[in-house]
């Protein structure tokens, strides 16, 4: 009996390990996103604006996988995507902070990697709205990509994170959610909470949700 | 007589030198841009492309103000714009190169001041094609406006360029138009010829114009 009870334990614990570490470590598959609606594009442009308050209302993954497919999803069969880079090194990664934990977007295959298991979102700004947000989006760059650092490479990098983070603007806009993009962040906390390596630079941040009513 | 012809030449003289003057030196009043139109917004994002290859059409006034607009127009009665900026210091400026000369956009007026009084399309790039565009707009920074160079702040002009080409990417993919972004720039050189200060910089140019059939 004591040998048996053992066994189980020794199962049970096994089985809650490997079902913890298989949540905790698997990719999110998001919805395909809807390519086809939205405002026309001279009313989004009008109401684009960046606010600062936002309810504590959750995106859908629905909502999450069109947003992240405005900003920088594959729109070609060639693997181009919504929002141009330079020489097409693709060099800007999407971490993607919410309650449940961090996460790097996998664009081609539109599925959110987990990077950590906690709630990073305050971590993403220094204002303390950046904790309301449904998410926060992390610009992050591979220096790797692009074969270099340096002012104008810092320029090009911030050009190209600036082109997804229009996208973003221009997708929240359409869709009656808050955003606002920003530089202030803890880079060196947060870089090492998202486990970058030494080539991967954080650009900027962006933060989405529904507006507090 | 002799003195009368005199005279009349002196005077004739001086009316057409007047009339260069004013034509080359007076700012050109666009139309009102119109801002409602548009295909919708995801549609325009999933065609957005960059295209290196212009036909010798020109745009319209109207055409020309719409993009501008788009751009990077003043959207809200306070000023703000279509695109956001770095603590809203909005100090990137849109020069643009047609057949006819360079000209500044002030946004506010929504008119081009003369600056150059001629072609220096093919100067805004390093490949040909960027002559054949019916316009080439160049994006500068006034470094004065944001009280500080160096690596972040190269990113975070970056960043805001960003923004504005991608709204003009987004306007040429609704209205059919072609356009390509690119940091190739003989500096120093366009710097010179759109007379700009020691604190401007140019970051990036972009062709637009119609696609080569």
């Amino acid at each position: 009996m004591r040998t048996e009870l053992v066994r189980s334990i020794i199962l049970t614990a096994i089985m809650v390990t490997f079902a913890s570490v298989a949540s905790a470590a698997g990719p999110i598959k998001l919805p395909e996103p809807r390519t086809d609606g939205g405002k026309p594009l001279m009313q989004v442009l009008k109401s684009r604006v960046s606010m600062r308050s936002f309810s504590d209302e959750k995106l859908s993954p629905q909502m999450l996988s069109d947003l992240l497919w405005a900003g920088f999803g594959v729109s070609r069969a060639d693997g181009r995507r919504t929002a141009p880079s330079a020489r097409n090194s693709q060099e800007i990664c999407i971490y993607v902070a919410t309650p449940d934990g961090a996460f790097l977007w996998d664009a081609q295959k539109n599925q959110l990697e987990p990077v950590a298991a906690k709630d990073l979102r305050a971590m993403t700004g220094t204002q303390p709205y950046v904790g309301d947000a449904a998410v926060n989006l992390i610009y992050v760059a591979d220096y790797s990509k692009i074969g270099g650092g340096g002012g104008m490479w810092d320029m090009l990098v911030g050009a190209d994170t600036g082109a997804i983070f229009e996208n973003v603007y221009l997708f929240c806009a359409s869709e009656g959610l808050a955003t606002v993009a920003r530089a202030g962040i803890d880079r060196d906390a947060l870089a090492r909470e998202l486990k970058l390596k030494s080539d991967q630079k954080i650009v900027m941040a962006q933060s989405v949700g529904y507006p507090k009513k």
